[in-house]
């Protein structure tokens, strides 16, 4: 039995963390979107647990910890990205949560949505490469995390399938940013600030506005990202820092240069996909 | 400045209601599925509220309601809808639900989904043509709902996006259906039951499986679509009796005759519309 599943990206415009001894409390508020670029997966029951990621064979630890909390049984996973990981696209949180998708339809595990999105999220908490990528994931749009944790409060801020261009410098360590305390302590005054101005007034533009002056405030974005930034902003664009990586995302193309990847807003979560891929 | 919107049609399989005087914790936990036939709704400032629904001037009373929850200002609104009212296809929730969402862009309202999602339910039940489908239809997929009323509870079985067929006889009233006490007492306590036991073995066969007793348990399966089910049966496959409508869905066509309309489920839920259809 083939299970197929597909996750979308998700890009946090801002946030700030909240830690706890219990993944399932940990996790971070703040804004993201999700895109239509994502990972899709496919996975088959084994003789030996194999996690491939584009054709190779591949350490994904999220992915390899979703497993492992959803069964003992091994398995095969194939997992294709459309983005690269590192980049603050969520790319480990789709893996792991298109993983267990795909798993729970291979092995007929008769897990419910929220159950595999909340192994997805602790997976992605225990190897620390994210906090609140998989919630924003089990709803698709523009995502407001309104709690830290599981169970997921979510809002929505109602936006088309806009579409939405990225480009991608090189990865940011997340360890290594939420590490330093006066750091963290800044990140979580900033992004408090801005959910309450969003909820303000809660449109698109307002949030990629307060996406940039996060950025800038914390520290967070590198100068090359700020200097495309501001070409974009020069063509009458709108445009901010990925949370957590050297990846600039922007509402046009103008003022991007080297390898652009052009994707749409995705109205749709995480989801399971056919074996004809419906 | 023209606001446009999707919502995806809604059929409960089983429900149970739950009374109470504040229309927003009324509601009905159950479980039910979207599909990709919906109503697309267009709206603008206008000098008088106008309601259109497939062309015509309609009374349209849940539509108008959510209008009046969320502005004093007319708008003109035009729904076309992909399903019959009164069929067990959630229409009066998706009108509302879309009509929700394309006035708040259309007046630059700046609510958020939820709030949108709420105004759209209180005007379902205020009308009593509905109390579960605008639930389901914030999320699109198999939805179960746990909790009734707002806000909303919910959880979802994994399934694709696999085809659904319907046929269509008639409407059903659902005022009469839930007036009478003995009648709501037997419809509640099967409701209740076929929960719990989806929740054991939460899979679309297991849904499809509760629904079709729920609907003869109940009593609430008119002759004419339990030939139909048995119909669809003697073909293998899988068909129950959409809540409340006389309407017959069905995992194939065999076994359906007449007007057949043929859908998918539908993984995405309700949601704008971009100005060129995205």
């Amino acid at each position: 039995m083939i299970g197929k599943a597909f996750a979308p990206s998700h890009i946090t415009g801002f946030f700030y963390a909240h830690d706890d001894p219990d993944p399932l409390k940990m996790g971070s508020c703040g804004c993201g979107f999700t895109l239509e670029a994502g990972v899709h997966t496919a996975s088959w029951p084994s003789n030996a647990t194999e996690v491939y990621v584009d054709g190779m064979p591949s350490e994904a630890s999220t992915t390899r910890t979703v497993i492992e909390l959803l069964t003992d049984k091994p398995v095969h996973v194939e997992s294709d990205m459309d983005m690269p990981v590192g980049g603050g696209f969520g790319a480990s949180g789709a893996g792991a949560f298109s993983t267990a998708l795909a798993v729970n339809r291979a092995l007929g595990l008769g897990k419910t949505y929220n159950e595999l999105s909340y192994a997805a999220h602790v997976a992605e908490v225990k190897n620390r490469t994210g906090l609140g990528d998989v919630a924003g994931m089990t709803l698709g749009g523009l995502v407001i995390r309104l709690v830290p944790g599981a169970p997921f409060t979510l809002d929505r801020i109602p936006v088309e399938a806009k579409d939405i261009y990225c480009v991608h410098f090189g990865p940011i360590s997340t360890k290594s940013v939420l590490s330093d305390p006066r750091e963290k302590a800044l990140i979580n005054e900033a992004g408090k600030k801005c959910l309450k101005e969003l909820l303000r007034q809660p449109t698109f533009e307002q949030f990629m506005r307060l996406s940039r002056k996060f950025s800038v405030d914390t520290g967070l974005i590198s100068p090359k990202a700020l200097d495309t930034v501001e070409a974009v902003e020069a063509f009458d664009g709108m445009a901010s820092m990925a949370m957590l990586g050297d990846t600039v995302f922007s509402t046009i193309p103008e003022g991007l240069s080297g390898n652009v990847i052009k994707s749409r807003i995705s109205l749709c979560g995480a989801r399971p996909i056919g074996a004809n891929n419906e």
